[in-house]
């Protein structure tokens, strides 16, 4: 099972590789020690936001779900596992059985986080859990990191639609998932034809600069263009001289012209300029839409230019600044022997240096004020408090090994939007500062 | 063909879809004005370097030409098309026989760049061409960006390994595509399992906090590891305490103990206390890795320090805040008509405001001066002038759509150790700067 039992087209390959050797060696010594069965809790969470950055995004959920699922080692990766004598052949032997059959909990996808959210939380034994680290982590870490830049350009565009065509300035896969979080943030549609098809993203574009260049003169490219693509198209009006382009784009398709697009020079003058043109050339339909080195504080920037859509590239798939988050994936508690029924210990790395982290098994709380606005992220060990048990934020995903919470984008979507605007209003300023609400620690009775 | 021809087991899939949908739309258009099959020359430059960095690495290529030979509209894709309603089905026929059949010249992977470098150039029909614009710059431009971080860091490391391990910090594909950029850019090892498979790069490992915390005691840890992994493992120390844990390794290890690892607090002042109690212990030979958050300054500021390796994985897998280059993928000449005999017409956005660029196929050499040492990056149009003809920095990479220049990795990875090591001196400086030599322009007749 995978992402097509929504209906897609897209089987996801062996995810079993997608994973740091010391996941298979530690696997390997705790087999040997007797330990690898210990009852065992792992927690992805992150210590701090990115500097200045009020809230976190949680997106890749729905494709952390696909990774575990298709975690198997088939042949041919044991057999290079074998060949490079990686593991020993018990733990070869353990590997080519594996499936996960634990248990996952977790913010759901498009929830918002802050220092310290729980985000996921997987059981099972330490076996099973601790060769999930790297591909959960390669998932929350990008994806998360996308979907958070996207939020902030969706809040700094207000209602106008955004465009993700950032493809070319990531790995070519990594554009794909760089959509998928895009859209989970408050884009409207991708360039992106991978995109479109592996997740349903709707795809659009129309035309670039070659076009124009391919042909003797601009006038013989827009009649081609619109000759093919209809009145309605978007044309590229900047190649030579941006105020003769319009004049004749509008000549050539008429007043349902559908678009002009702008990708260099002062926007926010050229804009006004193209509008004002458009305008008393009776096209006062045709749109505007801008695409050049966007990001939110140039989207913001331009809240009061006649523009109706921004397309975005590099600075949404390299998170704005901050292309990962620093999510890790921790051993909180674990059993005291391999015994099912063994009670479980919290535990926590504890060396000077920073680094450090509070063991157990943790629930997690957004704690409304009288007027419903987010307040607290309360996280906690031991039993929720029962003012916050209508609160909490972690929901199953995965139990017994199937996934329970296969979702569709749209509803991941619509799901960002009800977070974001549960938080204080100030979350959506786009200057630095503090998460935008605390977060607090109950620590109850120790860890299970 | 892909990688496989190299012995290695993944084939690439279809890759027809790493492709913004403007680049089909424009196909349509011009197949219907008859001008689609003009002969048409695209370059990839990119106009200036990231900010303070003084030359770039070309990585990716061999990708790219794996990319080209998979570019394939397969029954799944024509029907995703046609039920998107992307392009009509004049195009979807055309598409449904697409094989680039044109050839590709570039800078050979592993080379330096500098603004302005031709650093790939295809040349064929103009709908052939222009399809590939997104899955070549995709390749490039991230690749190229982990292998120039890759490059400063094992510039400051000297001689030192360097593993890479940040697959958790990007997403898992990328992850993967910048183990095999970092190796370009010199470093030894991964983590990533998935980059040992795909490209038989040296994997290593060992275990994470997660395995002490896994055991009563930290002492039944190493123990565990000991015996399943040998005395020759690296242990992981800072869980608790940094003394006491190494005290307790080198009992049970013995002085054979392989290295020790150091993965959080005040490396400098910590690597020397290891050492100094590692010899006093008698374990002279155990190496010391450190792994904390590293980058090129941190590396260069451990140079005095005694440190044996350096795991690098946020900063490495970010490009060590550069996480894309800004190449770009323009049409620079195209034939007067669909003729194939027809001249080609040097072209050239010219629009105010930026991104403009110079029409005409290009040449590149580098001008060594009279010691051997790089002095200039020239970039022509025209004919070369005899004296740079052995200087020349382009190579056939693709032939009449056959590849006909894939080779090894290490080759690749020396070719950069060359092309870095002919630079003057200052390009290895760590500090802010310009590019390390000036790009010159010899434009002589048009374009062709």
């Amino acid at each position: 099972m995978n992402t097509a039992d929504l209906g897609l087209p897209v089987d996801v390959p062996s995810t079993a590789l997608f994973t740091d050797q010391y996941e298979l060696t530690m696997l390997q010594a705790a087999l040997k020690a007797g330990t690898a069965e210990r009852r065992s809790v792992f927690e992805v969470f992150t210590r701090r936001l990115p500097e200045g950055r009020r809230y976190g995004v949680v997106a890749g959920t729905g494709r952390v779900l696909d990774a575990v699922e298709n975690f198997r080692f088939d042949a041919g990766v044991l057999g290079f596992l074998r060949e490079r004598d990686i593991v020993d052949e018990p733990t070869l032997e353990w590997l080519a059985s594996y499936r996960f059959s634990g248990d996952i909990w977790g913010y759901p996808e498009g929830e918002v986080y802050f220092p310290g959210s729980p985000i996921m939380r997987v059981e099972g034994s330490f076996a099973e859990c601790v060769l999930l680290e790297t591909v959960i982590l390669s998932i929350l870490n990008h994806d998360s990191a996308i979907a958070a830049a996207a939020s902030r350009m969706s809040s700094a565009a207000g209602g106008r639609p955004l465009i993700e065509m950032g493809a070319r300035r990531t790995h070519e896969l990594a554009a794909v998932a760089a959509s998928r979080a895009a859209y989970v943030g408050g884009f409207t549609s991708t360039s992106d034809l991978a995109a479109g098809f592996r997740y349903n993203i709707p795809t659009v574009g129309t035309s670039a600069h070659a076009f124009t260049l391919l042909h003797d003169r601009e006038r013989d490219a827009f009649r081609a263009q619109v000759n093919s693509l209809g009145r309605n198209t978007t044309l590229l009006v900047d190649t030579y001289d941006v105020a003769e382009a319009v004049r004749m784009a509008v000549e050539i398709a008429g007043p349902e012209l559908g678009a002009v697009r702008i990708d260099s020079g002062d926007l926010l003058l050229v804009a006004h300029r193209v509008r004002q043109q458009l305008d008393e050339l009776g096209a006062g339909k045709t749109k505007i839409i801008v695409t050049s080195d966007l990001d939110e504080y140039a989207i913001a920037s331009l809240a009061a230019a006649p523009v109706d859509a921004y397309g975005v590239g590099t600075q949404l798939v390299t998170g704005s600044g901050h292309p990962t988050c620093s999510m890790v994936y921790k051993l909180v508690a674990r059993a005291e022997s391999a015994d099912p029924r063994a009670p479980l210990v919290p535990v926590a790395k504890k060396a000077a240096g920073g680094k450090t982290s509070i063991g157990g098994r943790k629930w997690a709380a957004r704690r409304p004020d009288a007027d419903g606005v987010a307040e607290a992220e309360v996280v906690g060990t031991g039993p929720v408090p029962p003012e916050l048990a209508g609160h909490q934020l972690q929901v199953e995903l995965v139990k017994g090994g199937d996934v329970v919470a296969r979702e569709p984008l749209d509803t991941v979507r619509e799901r960002h939007v009800r977070a974001r605007a549960a938080l204080p209003l100030s979350a959506t300023q786009l200057s630095r500062g503090e998460p935008v609400i605390p977060t607090e620690y109950a620590v109850g009775r120790s860890g299970s």
